[in-house]
C-alpha cells in the first residue's frame, strides 16, 4: 500500500464466466512488478525427508494405492507417479451413498465420496514444475485416467481436481501432489456457472471461454491452449489456461495435448514462482458435470485456474463475494509475458 | 488431523440461506474442543502504539473524518467513536458513478463507491468486545448512520460493513475498527442469496433465516436476537446472529436493540477469544440492497456473520465453492454454550 499507480484508475469488471464482480484497485499497490511472496513456500529443506511417506521407498506408510505409473526400464518397486487415498479423507468411498439430494433448500445427505492423492514425482526436492515437460503430461494425464475411473460409479457427479502449494494455501504436506474429490452431487456453485454461460451464450451466441483471449491479457499460447490473465481476476496474477478449442471435458484429453498442456502449465508455475519468489497457489480445473446433457456443450469448456495466494480474503470478500484486485489483468499479463527464466 | 471424533462420521449438507455446499469431515478434525488458534490475533503489545493514527490525538495523520460520536461530557477533541474515509480506499467517491451496468456478461464501470473506517474506540489496546454493552451499541448504531446516509446518495446500491480481526483475517491496522464499503451495484453473490430464499420461500411459504432457530444449534439468545451455529457453517466455528424477528434492513435498528445487539455480540467474541484463543476473524453484515422491491421483503432477512479463521481456504473450495468443516455445527454449539467467561 505505498504508491499508486499514475496510469491506471480504479474500476469495477464482471466476468463472462462466473459472473462475479472484482474491483481493481491500484491505490492499494505497489507497482505490479514489485509484487513478491513473503514467504516462498516450497520445502525449506530441499533434501529429501526421512518422515515422508510420499517419498520412494515408504509406500507402505501410505494409505492404499489406487494405481501407479512405472517409468520405463520399469524396475522392482520403481514408479514416476502414484495415485493413493488420501489417509484422512473428506468424503467416505464406503459409505452409503445418496439416493436423493434434493434440489433446493436445506438437506443433509452421507459423506459418500472419493478424496484420492496423486503423488507428482518418488523424490521430495522435486517440484512439478521442475519435471520434464512430458512428465508434466504424464501428471494431466493420471488425473484423467482417475477422474475416467470416478465416471464410471454412477454415484459420482462431479469431479474436482485441485493441488495445493504451500502451507498458507492449504497443503499439508510439503512433497510435490496433487488431491482429486469425486462428489456425489454437483457443486451448487459449478451449476452456477454453467447456468451463467448458458445465460451468455443464450444471448450472444457465443461461448464465454471461447471469447476472452484477447492480445491484451494473453501471456503464451501453444498449438491447443491459451494461457491468460483472466479479464475480471479475482486474485493478482491469476491465471488460467484454456483449450483453444472448444471442449467440455477435461478428462477428453489424449497424449499429445497432455505433454502440449504440460508445456504450458510448467512455463506458467516458473513463471509465477520467478516474478513472485515462489508464492504458495492452488490450481483447480474447471470441468463439466460427469452427466452432461448434450444440450448444455456449447456453453461448457474447461479451463484450468491457478491463483497465487499473495493476499489474504477479508470480510468484504465473504460478505459480498466481490473481489479486490491490487494489480490489472494487462499489467499482470506483461509483467508474466516479460519474466525472463533464462537468468 | 489426530483423532477422529467417534460419534459422527461424515455429511453433506446444503444451507437454505447460501445454496451452499459443506462436508463435514470429523475424520479431519482434532476434538471440537480442542480448537485453537495458533497465533493470537489481538495486538501483541497492548499499550497504545506511538505511530498508529487511529489513536487519540493523532486525528490529523488520518484521511477525512465523517462523522464522530462523543462521550457525555464531550470535551475538547474527545471522541468515542469516528467514522472516517479509508486512506487506501478500494472505490473512489470522485469517479462518475457508473450510469448503465448491463445485467449479464463482461463488462467494465467506474470504481466509484465510498470505502469508510469505524474506529471503534480511541485506545489501542481495546478491543471491540471489551467495550461496555452499550459502547458495542453504538457502534453499530455508527454503522446504521453511515449506512443511512450513503443510501441517500442514489448511486449506492448496496452497502457492505465488515470487520476484519488479526493480519491473517485481512486487518492492516491493529487498532479495533470496521469498514463500510459502498458499491454502485448490487453485487452479484447478494442477488444469488436474494433469489435462493426466494426459491425456497416459493416453494415452503417460509423465510430461510426465520426457519433456522432449532435448539441444537442456538448459542444464545436476547430478547430481540439469537446466536446460532448455522446448520452448514462453512466454516468452523462459525456464528451467526440473527434477529428473531423477520427483518430486512439492518439500518431499521433503534437504540434498544442495538445495546441488545451490542450485548450478544460482545458475548459471542468473548466466548471465540476464550475458547479459541483469540483468534483472527472477520464479521459481516448480510444486509438487503438499498433500493428493495417490497415484493422481497418477505424472503428478505439480515444477520451477522461472524467467521473465525482456523484454517485456510484451498484448491477444493476455490474450485468448487463447496467448503470443508471439520466441526459439526450441533459440537461447535455445544463448546460455545459451555464456554465459561467467569474464569
Amino acid at each position: 500500500m505505498s504508491s499508486s499507480s499514475p496510469s491506471r484508475s480504479s474500476e469495477i469488471r464482471r466476468d463472462a464466466v462466473f459472473g462475479r464482480c472484482v474491483v481493481f484497485s491500484p491505490a492499494r499497490a505497489r507497482r505490479p512488478s514489485d509484487f513478491r511472496s513473503h514467504s516462498p513456500a516450497s520445502n525449506p529443506n530441499p533434501s529429501s525427508k526421512p518422515s515422508c511417506p510420499f517419498c520412494i521407498g515408504r509406500e507402505d506408510e501410505c494409505a492404499p494405492e489406487i494405481f501407479r505409473i512405472v517409468g520405463g526400464d520399469g524396475g522392482a518397486g520403481e514408479w514416476k507417479i502414484r495415485v493413493i487415498e488420501n489417509l484422512y479423507p473428506a468424503l467416505r468411498r464406503e459409505a452409503e451413498p445418496p439416493k436423493d439430494v434434493p434440489e433446493l433448500g436445506p438437506c443433509k445427505v452421507s459423506g459418500f465420496g472419493f478424496h484420492d492423492v496423486v503423488i507428482e514425482t518418488p523424490y521430495h526436492p522435486i517440484r512439478l514444475w521442475d519435471l520434464p515437460v512430458d512428465e508434466v503430461g504424464e501428471v494431466l494425464l493420471a488425473y484423467k485416467e482417475r477422474i475416467l475411473q470416478l465416471s464410471r460409479h454412477g454415484s459420482v457427479k462431479y469431479v474436482q481436481v485441485f493441488k495445493n502449494h504451500g502451507a498458507s494455501a492449504g497443503a499439508s504436506m510439503t512433497h510435490s501432489h496433487s488431491q482429486i474429490i469425486g462428489l456425489p452431487l454437483v457443486p451448487p456453485s459449478v451449476s452456477a456457472r454453467l447456468n451463467y454461460t448458458k445465460e451468455v451464450f443464450d444471448r450472444t451466441g457465443k461461448c464465454s471461454l471461447c471469447e476472452i483471449q484477447s492480445k491484451d491479457i494473453l501471456i503464451d499460447e501453444t498449438d491447443h491452449f491459451s494461457a491468460i490473465v483472466p479479464f475480471a481476476a479475482t486474485y493478482a496474477f491469476e491465471i488460467w489456461i484454456v483449450p483453444r478449442e472448444h471442449i467440455a471435458d477435461f478428462h477428453e484429453l489424449d497424449h499429445k495435448k497432455a505433454v502440449d498442456l504440460g508445456g504450458l502449465l510448467k512455463l506458467m508455475l516458473q513463471k509465477l514462482s520467478k516474478q513472485l519468489n515462489d508464492p504458495p497457489f492452488n490450481f483447480m480445473i474447471h470441468a463439466a458435470p460427469l452427466e452432461l446433457s448434450a444440450t448444455c456443450l456449447p456453453y461448457t469448456h474447461w479451463f484450468l485456474q491457478i491463483v497465487p495466494q499473495l493476499g489474504v480474503i477479508g470480510g468484504f470478500e465473504i460478505g459480498s463475494g466481490c473481489f479486490i484486485n491490487p494489480v490489472f489483468p494487462e499489467d499482470a499479463a506483461k509483467v508474466l509475458r516479460e519474466v525472463d527464466l533464462s537468468t
